[in-house]
């Protein structure tokens, strides 16, 4: 049995939301609530950016319907950030964290909050202050390493998955006119959401009908190909693109030179899916429109899915039953089960084989052609999402006599 | 009694699809299929524009079950157009309706197909083919006068509402680092979409912050001074605009010329909201993103009104019934009882007084500053949404000692 350390633990959230990191908050503070050895649960306003001008809040005094209600509140309730962290900035969380007799620090985030936890396990140990840190998993990008997925991959993936056989029943019916609709989802450095597209996809004919992403080189010419076959196979084509793909020089869809660099040296730029709307119609002479659900689509908990929701929860609990066994400098993990029926358990990583990993999709998720993905990726992502889709019916258009077919 | 004209009912969908047309469609069909007395229910093929090419289908073949789910399935079933009559269509028309034995043609459609209903029905009497015309009013716009609302304008409105409240967390826990969201809207020439967007909102922190409609001219300096301030007030801004907003001079925000016109005339344009995220970057130094939700809140069955699925199934039903009592040359209305319980029956204006009259945001709707809706349109708009939003919660945020506020 590890000694217990006698103190106040510390949550904060970190990165881009997600439908369901406040369940993740809710499981840490539940179960920290619940552990009577812990003298306080604290929560940091925008993770360690605010920690570091101070703005501690005490979670032992929220009402417990509150957190209820929050388990179905998208974003971040304690507010988030994107920081690098500065000269200095350590020692100074360190001597925050002693102020306050804070012994246990749970960050929940995606790569670069496990990142900014292991450095903080390290410089705690340095000035040897005993510090016990422990990351949950973030992120809609899905791209940690060691876990089976991450929580929020599946509510965007569900959302994504809907939202393309919303819209590309507008472009079915529209097809005469609107041929051609490309719908931008997020993924900076992975294809895992616009992979997500397809997971409600039952026949040929259902959007989407091309997906592009970050892993593999963007060919424009092959691009308009694609959508001239697949134009003249179906009638219409909805295309789902990241919102990062770079041509075989390296070079961004859509946009040269970024309008924005972030603190991380992430760059914003123009959209993918306007350009291409602009390259498909001057070049194949069909019009194109786009959709870009942006925040929307991490956001919606209308769509969220029920098992995104249950698992950021159980994530949320266990990194609090992890740390207070002992465990620290680690990230909790989804381990999906043998089996037929889907079932995930965790386990724990050390947060040195994570920082800074990104996972991407592998090659066997990926059509040879690289313009779609595979039933094995659709075996992987379907548990993810939860259920069932909407069940959208056609109707089976008996031709009367006399009339023509073929439109 | 109204001589009942012995012969068959066809049915078409016409504009821009809405999650609803197809409840409007299976109200058509079910109503019309209850009627013995006529001799077939048809269905037109991409509205008039697939009539003229022959493609007409027997929808009394259609499984029942098919239509069952239908009412819960989003887009033009049938399949949709934007087609401007030309020189000869009419004539062409009424042959085919005689080939067929049409006697009754109902569309479902907003004003361009109110227009083109007229004209067919002015056609029909001009060359002496008894032909009885209704149209069934859809359009997310809600620009049809007459009608208290248009079904498919509640369903865009609890979409936009909802996400709006969804991006709004997201940038309220980003503030720090993406202080400004601009969500892009549909309406092209009325802003009821976009007033839409307030719906949801229970507090003053709450999204949105700003709303921009067609119905005024846009002031970039005005603009900018609204995001400053209340940026300092709230610590963040959420932007709503319409996807076709104008300048003092008429000149449309974000795009000088269209890149594409369709066969009404009407132009399609670059984004205003990724314009106006460049100029608020650039001019407050605030970083802006913005996000556009596109054809995806008009299509969405997960996020539509169930009494706006309701009454665009009653409207169907009821341009049926009015038919066959021998009104002709009219369009489905929607009235507003009187008293405090949302209710509406239906009733009938003629097509002459429909066609191409825009009905926009009155001027009570509208804040006196021009950025904001007024209560009198939350009363309004309030019942068409069909029930609460999710009820998402806030943390009280309690401070503890030594820590710092203001943040």
């Amino acid at each position: 049995m590890t000694e217990l350390l006698r103190g106040k633990l510390l949550v904060g959230q970190s990165g881009g939301c997600t439908a369901v990191i406040n369940s993740s908050l809710v499981g840490v503070v539940e179960e920290a609530l619940s552990h009577k050895e812990l003298q306080g649960v604290l929560g940091a306003l925008h993770g360690v950016q605010g920690l570091l001008q101070g703005q501690i809040v005490d979670l032992g005094r929220e009402a417990r319907s509150t957190l209820k209600r929050l388990r179905r509140t998208p974003s971040a309730a304690l507010g988030s950030c994107r920081y690098k962290l500065e000269e200095g900035d350590l020692e100074q969380l360190v001597q925050l964290f002693r102020r306050h007799d804070v012994r246990y620090f749970v960050y929940i985030g995606g790569n670069d909050s496990a990142d900014t936890s292991h450095r903080l396990a390290l410089a705690a140990a340095d000035i040897g202050y005993d510090l016990r840190v422990f990351a949950v998993p973030k992120t809609i990008d899905n791209d940690l390493p060691f876990t089976d997925h991450c929580p929020g991959y599946g509510s965007i993936a569900r959302f994504v998955a809907q939202s393309t056989q919303d819209a590309g029943l507008d472009t079915e019916a529209m097809k005469q006119y609107d041929p051609v609709k490309i719908i931008e989802v997020m993924g900076r450095n992975a294809g895992w959401v616009a992979a997500g597209s397809a997971l409600a996809k039952k026949s040929e004919q259902d959007a989407p009908h091309l997906i592009y992403v970050p892993e593999l080189p963007f060919d424009e010419q092959r691009f308009l190909e694609d959508v001239r076959r697949m134009h003249q196979a179906v009638g219409y084509v909805v295309v789902v693109v990241s919102e990062t793909i770079r041509d075989g020089k390296g070079q961004r869809v859509g946009g040269e030179s970024p309008y924005f660099v972030d603190s991380f040296g992430h760059g914003y730029y123009e959209s993918p899916a306007a350009h291409l709307c602009k390259v498909v119609t001057r070049e194949l002479g069909l019009r194109a429109r786009f959709d870009k659900p942006g925040t929307i689509q991490r956001m919606s908990m209308a769509l969220a899915s029920p098992v995104d929701l249950d698992e950021a929860y159980l994530v949320g609990k266990m990194a609090v039953r992890y740390i207070l066994e002992g465990r620290s400098d680690h990230m909790v993990t989804l381990l999906r089960e043998p089996g037929p029926d889907y079932r995930c358990t965790t386990g724990s990583v050390p947060l040195a084989e994570i920082a800074n990993v990104e996972k991407r999709l592998p090659a066997e998720f990926l059509s040879a052609e690289g313009n779609f993905v595979t039933p094995a990726f659709l075996e992987y992502a379907t548990p993810l999402v939860g259920g069932a889709f909407l069940p959208y019916a056609r109707l089976e258009k008996h031709r009367v006599t006399g009339s023509v077919t073929g439109l």
